[in-house]
């Protein structure tokens, strides 16, 4: 398979991702190729550097970047020599199997929308958060960002997606699902919450399991956790933010580790024609090899087979 | 003054609740009267038990209940001689100055619509909590969840009924309004925040600084945060279950010590005719002790009468 890297995304770009690769390289199989989106001459330079062979790459030279603070839609539009916009067009026309960046999450939204486009039957896509569970594995949050207002059918179309996803990508059988409410009975809610309720729970192609309130969503109450883009956006990024305060603090402790969005790489947008990734801005070396191996996963696990499937 | 206690509120009482007034009232000057809302007898049986002279309290006998999974509207008029009721039957005439308990919030929230009510201009009452600031001191989160589904106006509202609270009572000199948002600029945000933000800059009354993502809500940011009572909520459970895992895993530090109930005794609930405290079910001795303390400054600040004038 061909894996799509934008050499050019995230705050420590060119060079933590072109080391990222690297790593990435050494655990992938030898049918497995990186493709890497950016300035040819540069990555191939800075790959002699780190003391790699830059013959096991493919290189798709793309001297643009979008910025983390251009607008999305402008961006991709104006820019159709930047790696986000020709990883897309490589992704569109098959040359890719998947594509993962570091940089611009709304550029990579859009990208995703205008190109690849999202699975018929699917209303949007959603991008989807790894969730620690205190006593062990990890749970699955979405939306977090790609939707700030949503309707019902949306949420529940999300439960869909990060189900199979659940199941496919992160190999949890029958993924229970939770919708993020303000109370565990049925009626309680606003809005958005109970009318989502009412058609979770009439959906056969989930394990509803009902409402969980704020402090279920490190527990082992569900393995899929849906909410609006808004929402999930703010738990996001406090949680985060409590993580980061657990570090400062010289807290050492397995379940406060696995909040590192190092070791999961990426966040994935769910409901496009191809896998897509999105890592955090900060994206190490590290988390760029995980994006990879990510990115690899999806593509093995024929998770856009199944959600077209799915919606089919 | 004359501070109204629920002696039948929260999970541990009659026991938190007499133990709590009897630490409270060593606090209290003595022109200050606790006022116990409860089964007469057995309040001051457990009083001289405690070793304390049921002659320093005043009672209002109130036998019946509302347990916490009553539903609120049917259980305060159904139970006129609960200890909730009676306690909205006092504040209501004046026999008391303030309310506050450890039961049932949905009943406390009716309570104070039908009884003292909403002031005049306030759209919808709110409940604020207090977060913890990483450095030092702590802001006011509102609502969090006293209104699932909210307007712009309403959300526009909180911030001053926030603003007051964090002036008069917290002693928060021209407090720092922050909306709960998904990104920094104006134009981010979902359709309620958009339209908050427009409102929220072009009053007078507040100190708006912009939006606040979910990282920011520790930090010195902002001294407010205002949202809807739905992402409040969900917000204020799942900053307690981090505070409840740091504590399991054991680590100590002041931070995470400051998201213990116990030091703010509870929840108040901004915009109605008098002060009114929710506590947490789980709700301590020293909660309840802090509780009426809180109550004791809320009366004392005039905070109610500062909400008339500004929405006068």
């Amino acid at each position: 398979m061909k894996i799509g890297l934008d050499a050019l995304g995230g705050d420590h770009a060119p060079e933590s991702t072109i080391v990222g690769a690297l790593k990435a390289l050494a655990e992938l199989s030898l049918e497995d190729r990186i493709v890497l989106f950016g300035d040819e001459e540069d990555c191939k330079r800075r790959i002699q550097e780190a003391g790699g062979d830059s013959s096991k790459f493919d290189f798709c030279h793309a001297p643009e970047n979008i910025s983390m603070h251009e607008h999305p839609t402008k961006a991709v539009v104006q820019k159709p020599n930047s790696s986000i916009s020709k990883g897309f067009s490589y992704l569109q026309e098959g040359k890719i199997d998947s594509f993962a960046s570091a940089g611009n999450t709304g550029a990579m939204l859009v990208g995703s929308m205008f190109t690849i486009k999202t699975i018929p039957g699917v209303l949007r896509p959603a991008i989807a958060t790894v969730v620690p569970k205190l006593k062990n594995g990890s749970g699955l949050l979405l939306d977090v960002g790609a939707n700030a207002d949503c309707k019902p059918e949306m949420l529940n179309q999300f439960a869909v997606l990060g189900s199979l996803y659940c199941q496919h990508v992160a190999g949890i059988d029958n993924p229970k699902v939770g919708l993020i409410n303000i109370g565990e009975e049925e009626e309680k809610g606003n809005h958005l919450t109970i009318a989502s309720y009412a058609l979770m729970k009439e959906n056969e192609k989930i394990n509803f399991i009902g409402n969980a309130e704020g402090r279920e969503l490190f527990t082992e109450y569900a393995d899929v956790y849906i909410c609006d883009g808004y929402t999930g956006n703010v738990i996001l990024k406090l949680a985060e933010s409590f993580y980061v305060a657990t570090l400062k603090k010289g807290f050492k402790d397995d379940f406060f580790d696995r909040f590192n969005y190092e070791r999961y790489g990426g966040t994935p947008i769910l409901g496009v024609n191809a896998p897509v990734i999105v890592g955090h801005g900060i994206s190490s070396p590290k988390a760029i090899k995980n994006m990879l191996l990510l990115s690899r996963d999806m593509v093995k696990s024929n998770y856009v087979d199944k959600i077209r499937s799915a919606f089919n």
